[in-house]
């Protein structure tokens, strides 16, 4: 069967997963828009905002590599000023620093990251939202790491746009991911700087309209194999049910934080008020790949955190390379315990 | 299996695949990026230019629809002229058109989709690139329609840039595509708009690098097996021989449009002094998504063209809605006349 005809045979499928995507970040199906993975929604949603030299974004000291490479570029071209910031003492953005910044009149827009994904810091967005909304600044979330494993809904976030992939603790296929635009940013005509014909209409050789959805941010291309997968696991995710998930893999995620700490030689580098099933730490003279490689002998995945994909936190924390171990609710504690054994063992080797 | 592991599994045939889509392309690995489709790769490189108020885009009167909406939105945006090369009296664009056009100052790059999606013209790029290089003007090849119907030596087109997508012609999976950027290009620190960190290295809170080859113009998530998808679309062709079946696809495409030509109510809507596997016809008085759901019922697929797809072209035709048939090498001369009579029958009823 070739690709168009599989589409159309699925095409109530297709479209069921904007409604599934909208009822798990409590919105409507025609706020939603699929996008290739979270890093083009990002950059979506960041294209949509017309900078001029002066400008400023205002956005965390642990937002995500690929977001402040791209804030980076925007700086270099246009111009643009970053500023990061504040953390409390404990790890974690400052809101009140944030309102500080928002009051400057060339601040176009707050982008921050839910939670790093170095880390198991979740920020306080909500906060953030409160500031952003009552200094009237648009607000864009990057919640990567949170969809799946936070409930989301992003009335209370009241943030304008909100990206996200399939995978991490949702669930779902790599390469497929989803853009949340609120009404007030269509209302406001948000638009793309590269708007290709599933987001617009050709209506004459000079002139184009905007669809009126969140879909004007959209490509008309997709693997749909992946947007149905998208679909099946955010069901999935609400049939089990994302706080409960969520409270069960951050258990989880404590109780790994207190068996690594008790592992001579390994520091636990997670930070923040509010932390979430990520456990990150490093064994200061063991390099991070090679402890994952080690782990995953014994059957143990991990993933390797870096300096150089964390630049200001890690140099903060003093570590150079580390290990990310992201529990979720099917796993058990007793696979918890014995990673900390585990790692122990490597260690000791 | 999880996707990280995947990917680690087939790591060696993710990196073939750079190496067949060079061999595809008659260049090297370190000038492929792989993308997430083609529009997504043709906006990665009109992201590299530097455009302010009175820039000119040479393009032409075929260019596909997202590029034009694309080109659009930078008019709209940052007050670039869009400048639109005339065409032969035979249909397709006038290289000596362009080369009027490039002589002014203020063209910052020249944009050729090489296939129009909505005929069956080829377009001379090979003569467009000539006219770019001797006037110094960068050089963008949407070669959507064209990669794995037309044999591709991307040193002869002297393109800068060339997207093209898997699927189509190149019969590879939906959803994954690729980007050519030449020596010339990556040696003038060409760069996209949006780097991530596939793209760039972050080397200090402030300061990022770009990666030496092509894929700077990558994002870092992959669905891989689109990616090792793509690599075996490649392989494939390339083993049964891209000219090979380009020829036979397009003989069969002329007897197509030679049998449908005898179709009463039928107009062959192709021009220009060359022409490839695709042919698209209306029949006036005849919706198109109509004759294509009654031909589908036969077993007979074919796309739908409209007028608002190909706002320019269409409207010089004087056709609002036709048929887009693509026979492949596969495909037989029976067929071909089959679909002719099958049309007959449809239009008869």
């Amino acid at each position: 069967m070739g690709g168009y005809e599989a589409a159309d045979a699925r095409w109530d499928d297709i479209e069921r997963t904007y409604a599934d995507v909208a009822s798990l970040l409590s919105t409507r199906p025609a706020n939603v828009a699929i996008v290739e993975n979270a890093t083009v929604g990002f950059a979506q949603a960041m294209s949509a905002f017309r900078f001029t030299p002066g400008d400023i974004i205002v956005t965390s000291r642990n937002d995500y590599i690929s977001n402040q490479l791209l804030f980076l570029s925007l700086r270099e071209r246009l111009g643009v000023e970053i500023q990061r910031a504040d953390d409390l003492p404990e790890g974690g953005v400052d809101p009140d620093a944030v309102q500080r910044l928002v009051r400057q009149a060339r601040v176009r827009v707050v982008a921050m990251t839910w939670v790093p994904t170095n880390s198991g810091l979740v920020q306080p967005v909500e906060d953030v939202g409160a500031v952003c909304e009552a200094a009237g600044v648009p607000f864009l979330i990057d919640a990567c790491q949170a969809v799946g494993q936070l409930p989301i809904d992003v009335s209370r976030l009241r943030c304008d746009y909100l990206s996200a992939t399939a995978r991490k603790f949702l669930r779902g296929p790599r390469g497929i991911g989803l853009l949340y635009v609120s009404d007030r940013a269509l209302e406001g005509h948000s638009a793309p700087l590269y708007p290709d014909m599933q987001g617009a209409r050709w209506t004459g050789p000079d002139a184009y309209e905007l669809v009126p959805s969140a879909r004007r941010f959209e490509n008309w291309e997709f693997a749909y194999a992946l947007v149905v997968g998208l679909g099946a696991a955010a069901r999935y995710a609400m049939a089990v049910g994302v706080e409960r998930a969520g409270q069960r893999a951050s258990a989880l995620t404590g109780r790994l934080r207190e068996r690594m700490a008790t592992v001579p030689g390994v520091e636990v580098l997670d930070r923040g008020a509010q932390r979430c099933a990520i456990a990150t730490l490093h064994a200061p003279g063991h390099a991070g790949p090679d402890l994952q490689q080690a782990l995953r002998r014994r059957g143990i995945n991990t993933s390797v955190i870096r300096r150089e994909h964390a630049v200001i936190d890690m140099t903060d924390k003093g570590a150079v390379s580390g290990l990310r171990l992201s529990p979720h609710y099917y796993n058990t504690e007793q696979e918890v315990d014995d990673a900390a054994v585990a790692l122990a063992e490597v260690l000791s080797a």
